[in-house]
């Protein structure tokens, strides 16, 4: 019975699990306009009606025919007859002729006749005569009807996470109740004889348990629901009755620690035993993270992370995100620029058999991003918060100081 | 009397604005760490012990005297003696001595003695012998005892927005209940005769309104309590009120709509009636967002945003988020990179009286972030749709393209 893979690279470890898990939203719920900032809209959404309505002004003035002003200039103002005022919210009972102007505010309909609005400022009113210092185009100052977005056409499309701007663009077009895809229920776990709580003072040889804060706030910022389920002892049968219990409800688990190669093993013994097909990859060629464990058991996604907490916390990033992103629903496509270049300030190395994932510090210096690698062992927290991001040094590399490299921002 | 100040640059509103209206935090109160999370830390946090509490192995092997191993090699493997075996979460009570080695599992205690730890992947044990294949750093796989973060030490600044990874580190060192500040308390109107909420189906001329959405969005996103008080007629008595009756409980007062130079110019005509000293800006040469207002009145905010949707989110992002962050305590230098270096596809120019905030989309073209301009009038909440962040011309400038700029990424 082979219960390891081989260790493979990242991408070849990404592939093979979402192609084993295929991971998919689990459903759909519809969720008010209001409560929908940073959901992931579960459907295209098409503009039932134009978008400006009507013809709008964008500025306070004068609407005008385009034609009657083509020789404006302050020497030689042209003067239009005003033939009336448009409220704001009102449809105007006026039509502009040549020769003719109507008063109009920010925001109101340009009415029949008029092309565009010439500014206040540029304008002297003398009774029913305007007087207009300079041309303007064909629909200078105007919106026009649609313009914003034309009925009919997909203005958000499905697996777009809503930003404060698709919730104004919704609302414009009357949008109140959004449909969203469910967000995925995510377990965590700790496991390890050495942890406490982070409220009780550790015995000798006793550490405080991290994880369970920095993975379920990972979870979180990216949108899943998790639920912290409690340290684990290494102890297979204590840990395979709570994974399993937790399977019933959460679509993805994860424990932190005992993936390695040791004694404490424990979840390399328990996960082939919860499902099928079980392990699909056991040992990542990436530094930090070689431990990780990740598999599917009847349908659900049960991820080892390895111990240290720094260590935990990128292998999240590199490997569950893309899982969570998934079941989230969010199109790859629309996932934004996820990385920023800039220029290492000191050399790396990576191993001659994995990648390493080195934090840095970024700061501008002159007109480019400075990234300095946060030194100290992955077992440190403070690695990861002295850090902005992480650099990817491949397998064997050396990159000179100077280099221009990605960096992944932390989210 | 002089109600409205002349157009002065961004700097210049900044400035003043922050000199008059000096926000801070409003108070602070004790957080449970799991709902830290994305809250501003009030104090300086002090390791209270050593993390780790006590020199901890990052692998599963053996501690041994690094002296012992200079000569290990394949060919002349070095057999130690193995006196014990580290079991976890205790303090062993063995020492190792010259030619002597223990068990040690990943974070397990180091025992006096030895001052390395060599990988299981080195060695051969063989009854109660262990040979070693090669030798090892002093310290190598070792964590120190306070390395991580030294008892005494300052590990979170006061001012400091908490990450996954700060919760982390805090949950390490046992501090449960956080000092945060209080979160600013942020009352949005939107103004205009024109506007219907976006549940109702607009009569001819009207519109819905989008700016209650994107603006308490906008504050939520930073962190601040947006509550929304509705959408308010274009009467000077009706906007007084109820700008009045939200300054009793709002820390600062946003109104979209009506602080143009038109007619509907009622809130530059309520707002010095709400308390001293009153208007500090009306005018801010930018493009979009001239007609900004920014007001304290007995020593709250009041903002009177541009109606356009675009324009009231950029020009958010660049007045009012100052001041939200500076009431969330959070500290200036602890903010991270919030502009990231790309370089324009396309020329832009300024107009010669304003600076103008482009929206972009980015996208890696090569080993650079590429900057494309997105079209279209500043009343087009798509420009913010089909956008990643902005760029800032200069006033009467053309940047070519090509031109390295630094792009303001939404938050």
């Amino acid at each position: 019975m082979k219960a390891f893979a081989a260790v493979v690279t990242l991408e070849e470890a990404l592939e093979r699990y979402l192609a084993a898990l295929w991971p998919q939203p689990r459903g759909e719920e519809t969720v008010p306009l209001e409560r929908a900032l940073d959901r992931v809209c579960a459907a295209d959404i098409r503009a039932a009606e134009d978008l400006p309505p009507f013809h709008r002004s964008t500025v306070d003035g004068y609407a005008v025919r385009s034609q009657d002003l083509l020789h404006a200039s302050p020497r030689a103002p042209v003067a239009l007859q005003l033939v009336g005022s448009v409220q704001m919210g009102e449809v105007p009972d006026l039509r502009v002729e040549p020769g003719q102007c109507a008063r109009v505010p920010t925001g109101g309909v340009v009415p029949t006749g008029a092309d565009a609005v010439v500014m206040q400022e540029h304008t002297q009113a003398e009774g029913q005569a305007v007087h207009v210092f300079r041309p303007v185009a064909l629909g200078e100052n105007v919106l026009h009807q649609g313009e914003d977005a034309r009925r009919g056409e997909v203005v958000i499309r499905r697996g777009t996470r809503l930003r404060p701007q698709e919730l104004g663009l919704l609302a414009g077009l009357g949008v109140v109740d959004v449909p969203c895809y469910l967000p995925p229920r995510v377990a965590v776990f700790s496991t390890g004889d050495e942890l406490v709580p982070p409220d009780c003072q550790p015995r000798p040889g006793q550490v405080r348990d991290m994880n369970a804060y920095t993975l379920t706030a990972q979870v979180a910022r990216l949108g899943g629901v998790p639920r912290f389920g409690g340290i684990l002892p290494d102890q297979a049968a204590v840990v395979e009755a709570a994974l399993r219990d937790a399977m019933r409800t959460a679509d993805v688990v994860l424990a932190s620690g005992g993936s390695s190669v040791g004694v404490l093993d424990v979840l390399g013994e328990v996960v082939p035993r919860l499902g099928q097909p079980g392990v699909v990859v056991h040992g990542v060629a990436i530094k930090p993270g070689k431990p990780t464990l990740l598999a599917v058991c009847d349908g659900k996604a049960v991820v080892g992370l390895p111990g240290h907490p720094a260590s935990a916390m990128v292998v999240f990033d590199l490997l569950v995100r893309p899982v969570l992103e998934a079941m989230l629903g969010i199109r790859p496509d629309a996932r934004g620029p996820r990385t920023v270049p800039a220029n290492l300030v000191a050399p790396l190395t990576a191993p001659r058999d994995r990648d390493e994932f080195v934090r840095v510090r970024l700061r501008w210096q002159e007109d480019v991003l400075a990234a300095e690698p946060v030194l100290g062992k992955s077992g440190m927290i403070t690695t990861m918060t002295r850090a902005d991001g992480y650099v990817r040094v491949p397998t064997g590399t050396q990159l000179d100081a100077g280099t221009s490299v990605e960096v992944r921002l932390f989210d």
